[in-house]
Order: structure tokens, then sequence, then C-alpha cells
């Protein structure tokens, strides 16, 4: 256990080593433009700022994926490949980031101010991401270029890209922070913002890009691997809102805001199918109010209303089917198990 | 003459008439993904607020440059083609322009609000220029997937996004609206930000798509036509900054702002660059300013610099050389002059 937990550390660094040059390999193009002074060291300072810096589960997974599906014949430039394919989800989240704190109006992200909240920054930060978004494409022609799933790769990015707009979307109207209206919640509104705006970029993507970059054709692998994923992503979130409300601050980093933000959350999806009138009354009074009183009296009817064992159950359902699942995959279509046991660890571990 | 024009109403008019049923496979796009009703209608109006609407001449131009490149031979498919491709660059103009309004903070465009502006929509708009983008490559692979320039048709929307997006930085961290600072002025920057920025997609982009759809693979046609395009471009930028000093109101549509603005524009990098140091200090002291006293100091310092004189002489000199360089192209590898007279007559005639 230890000695997996050291061998994944060192994944990680060896992950994380790479940025670098890579970030460099973007500023080469810029000089290559002309690119007067100011605006380069600009999009160095974006490219440093925004892209490393999270827990890079999701480059890593793309990493993973390789190590699992080509076992002991994996070589180092696979390895390579990988990570850089993995960067460039990275890339892909880093571009969202940038643009959804702006959106929902945020101050901090991992730690540090928000891009857009830098001194001299502020709405530059919209082309800042633009920029973001573009370095995909621009790895993925240098090192993908010459391979024969190239287009399949850019077409993956683009569709991914687009469905987590589309979730963006309806998760942004859904639940705008300044204007509660519990009427536009429902559970499956809920379910669509978070496979769409969550599942699709950060568990559907780093498999199916394993899956083309050991050349797996069979377009049943990757529906297969939706099958698992989109559902898992989605069991990830919903236990993401879970803990907002019912984590230990110490164990999740933060203390869950997502009561007073007017959160379009699992919870209260859940709370608004099962609420009678009267307390319905009370989540309409008291949902998204900057307010101690008014969360109180939310968790409270959380508790009347049973949530947390809706949400036990719908865990134990939930890791049952994805089981069920797993072991009835067939491997001979391309893909292995064992890349989604090793989500399946990661993620059902986090409160078990 | 008038039945040319008549001709160029009707071009118009059929491309314009395109668009609801382009507008409409996006929607049917949405309604694949089960998006909810709200986020659906939200997208609808996105479309048709941003994309039509405008002179439409990027998107025209690529109809144009395969009627010139086919001729007599050209077929409804062709024009069919090169309408969807127009619209796209429509389309990236319109993700360009939505998120512009908001770095620029704004208030109209072409007569209406800006999206951003509109009641509700706020900063939504960010993510819906994303989704605007992304329509982009939708069409390409419903349309394009099967022929064998699908691939470079897909790099060049990235490059030139990509460009643009270089050019918009400079341009933003130049020429902030609320600090004047003339000292990060200059002539070499105001000519990246113009090339970057707009010649390359209004410019270069809809030929070398028209280039691509007729099968030109010779790398030098393209080397050739950016040759053209892009200095092209940057006299049409050129144009567009003393035109908004010294046009007629009443021909350009709207009353200059660009001193008031602290526009990076040539007329100022002109002036910044023969001013002595009195004549610096005007500069400093007056540009930029939202007051028209300032405004009218800047303006006869631009005439006791002659800047006017400096900008006839750079108009004809750009003619001449755009002339021969047309003149001398070598029709041979893949396109004809007539192509590139057609933006000339279209451009140099605005002031003559």
């Amino acid at each position: 256990m230890v000695a997996v937990k050291l061998q994944k550390e060192e994944n990680r660094k060896a992950f994380l080593d790479l940025y670098p040059g890579l970030a460099d390999e973007i500023l080469a193009e810029l000089r290559k433009y002309n690119m007067p002074e100011d605006a380069y060291e600009w999009t160095k300072e974006n490219l440093f700022w925004n892209v490393p810096g999270g827990k890079l589960n999701r480059g890593l997974s793309v990493v993973d994926t390789i190590r699992i599906l080509k076992g002991d014949a994996v070589t180092e430039d696979d390895i390579f490949k990988a990570s850089v394919l993995g960067w460039l989800v990275e890339f892909l989240q880093a571009f969202f980031l940038v643009s959804d704190d702006i959106m929902d109006a945020s101050i901090t992200r991992r730690g540090q101010p928000c891009w857009y909240k830098k001194d001299g920054v502020g709405m530059v930060a919209i082309n800042d991401a633009f920029i973001l978004e573009s370095c995909i494409y621009i790895f993925l022609k240098k090192y993908f270029k010459s391979t024969d799933y190239y287009v399949e790769l850019i077409e993956l990015f683009h569709e991914v890209t687009f469905q987590t707009e589309l979730g963006q979307l309806c998760d942004l109207i859904t639940a705008p922070e300044d204007s509660v209206d519990l009427s536009k919640f429902s559970v499956e509104k809920h379910k669509f913002i978070v496979i769409y705006k969550t599942a699709f970029y950060s568990f559907y993507l780093p498999v199916a890009l394993g899956m083309l970059m050991v050349g797996v054709k069979n377009e049943a692998a990757y529906t297969e691997a939706r099958n698992i994923l989109i559902p898992l992503g989605e069991y990830f979130q919903i236990q993401d809102d879970y803990l907002d409300c019912y984590g230990d601050p110490a164990f999740i980093g933060k203390i869950g805001t997502d009561i007073q933000d007017n959160k379009c959350s699992w919870l209260v999806n859940q709370a608004l199918a099962k609420a009678n009138p009267e307390q319905r009354k009370v989540l309409d009074e008291n949902y998204g109010k900057k307010d101690a009183e008014a969360e109180a009296k939310i968790k409270a009817l959380y508790i009347e209303l049973n949530i947390e064992d809706i949400y036990k159950a719908y865990e134990e359902k939930s890791f049952q089917e994805l089981t069920t699942l797993i072991n009835n995959l067939d491997e001979s279509i391309g893909v292995k198990k064992a890349v989604f046991t090793e989500f399946m660890d990661k993620i059902y571990k986090r409160t078990k």
C-alpha cells in the first residue's frame, strides 16, 4: 500500500515536471509570431498561474489509463504522449475555471486569487481563457498530427468542450447566485448539469483519450466506457454536494456554502421532490440566503426529510450498479475492467 | 454596374436565407442532448441575436472566392458549402464580438444592446460566446468530414482563432480604456494588433477557406494569398482608424471616439513617432480623456503634424504595392488575381 502510494507520488511528480517544457513550447509559438514583449510576459503568467496548481486528477487519469491498457508493454513514449494529453485536459479545465470564476464572481481558486481578480487583469481574463483553450489544439497538432487518431482526438475535445458548455449554461441560468427561484430546480436538471458540466470532461474524456491512444477503434468500447464513467462522474458530483453539507470541513478542506450560495445541489433537489407545501415554504424562504440562521433551517429540514438516508441509499445503489456494469464488461472490445475499478476505488473511498 | 449590384444583393439574400436552417441544426443537437427547455430557448436567442445582423462581408467573401476560383464550373453544392463556411466565419466573429463587448465594456453593437447588456444575460454571455465557437466545429464535422480537406479546415480555424486572440490580448493590454499610458503605444505594436486582431480572420481566413474548398494544395499559394491579404487587412484597419477621425459621420454611420477612448489608433502612433517633446506633452495630457476640449487639442496637433498627409501617402503607397503584388501573381499556383482585385475594389473605394 505504501509502495503504491509512493509510486503514485512519483507519477504525479513526473507529470508535473513536464509542464514547464510544455508552457515553453507555447511561448516559443508567441516568439514565432513576434508578439510584443508585454503580451508575451502576460501570457507566460497566464500559463503558469492557471494551468498547474490543481489536483491534476484528470490529467493523471490519462496516464493511469495508458498504464493499465498497455500493461507491461507500456513505453516511455507512451507515458510522454499520455502525459501531454493529460495536460491538455488540464488546459481545458483551466479554460473553464478561469471563465467560470468570472461568471460565478468567485474570489479565490486553489488558495490564490482568481486570475481575473488579480491587479490589472479583470476582463482580459476572458481572452486569456480563450488562449488556454487554443493551446490544446497547438499541442494536438504538434504531437499527434502524424497519428491515425489525430482527427478523433480533435473531435473528442470539441465534443466534450461543447457538452461542458451546455452544462455550464444550464447551471448558470438555473441557479444564479443573486436570484433564488427554486421552481427552476429539478432532479432532472441537476442530473443534466452534473453530467454535462462535470462528468464528460472529468471522467469520460481522460479515459477516451487513453483508449484512442492505444488504438481502440470499436465504437462499442467507447459507449461502454461512457455508460460506466458518466454515472460514476454523476455519483462523484452528488458525493461532492453531499460532502458540502455533511462532510468534515477538516477533511474536505473547506466549509460548505452551497445552501447560502443558492447552488442547484443534489440535496436541495431531493428535498424539493419530497417536501410537502409547508416544507416547501421553508425551502423557498430560506434557501440561497446569505444568513446562517436561514441555512440552519434548511439543514434542519434536510434532517426532517431524511435526506442523508436517501443519499446513503443512492450511494449504495450506484456502487452496486457500477460494480455490476464493470464486472459484466466484455474486455475483448478493447478496454479493461481495471481502468474503471481504479476510478471506483479513488472515488468511493472518499467517504468510506 | 446596376446589374452587378443587384446580383450582389441577391447573393447576400441567398446567404442570409441559409442562416435559420443552420441555427436549427444546432438546436437539433441540443434536443439530442436533452437540454432543459429554458437553456434551449436561451441558446436559440443567443444564436439569433449574435450571429446574423452584421454586414456579412467576411462570410460573403468565402462565396465570392469560390465563384471566382470555380468560374462557370461552380455548382449549387459549391455555393452551399462555401456559404456554410462563410457562416462559420460569421460564427467565429460572433464569438469574438460577444466577448470583446464584455472586455471593452461596450453598450451597443449593430444598433442593438450588446448581448451581455441584455436583461438577465450578464456574464453568462461569456459561456454563450464559447457555444458560438463550438458551433463552428459541429458544422465542419457535419458538412466536411468526408472531404479530403477536413483536417486543414479545422486547423485553419484553430490557427486563425489563436492569432486573433493574440491580437486581442495585445490590444487590451496596450490600450486599456481607463488608464492612459502612451509609452505603451508604438507603430510596431499597432501593426501587430491590426494584423492579428483583424486581418487574419477578416481577410486571410475567407479566401483560404475558399482555396481549401477548390482543392488548392500548394503551400506557396497560401503564402501568396497571405502576402497580399494581410497588408490589405492592415490597410483596411488603418483606413478605419483614419475615417474615425476624418470620415464624414453621415458616411461612416458613427461619430468617431478613438481619441477619447484611448484607442491605439494608427493616427496617434504616427503622431507619437513624429512629436517633439512639447507636442508629446500635448499628447500625454489630452489623449484618452473623455472631454471634447482635450480631443480638439489632439486633432489640432494632428493637423500641426500633417498626419492626414502621412495617411494619404501611406494609402497611395500601399495601393501601389498591393497592385504590383497582384499583377505579379503567378496564377498557375492555384489562385486567381480576381480574388484579390475583388477585395481591393471593395476596400479602396470606401474613401475614393
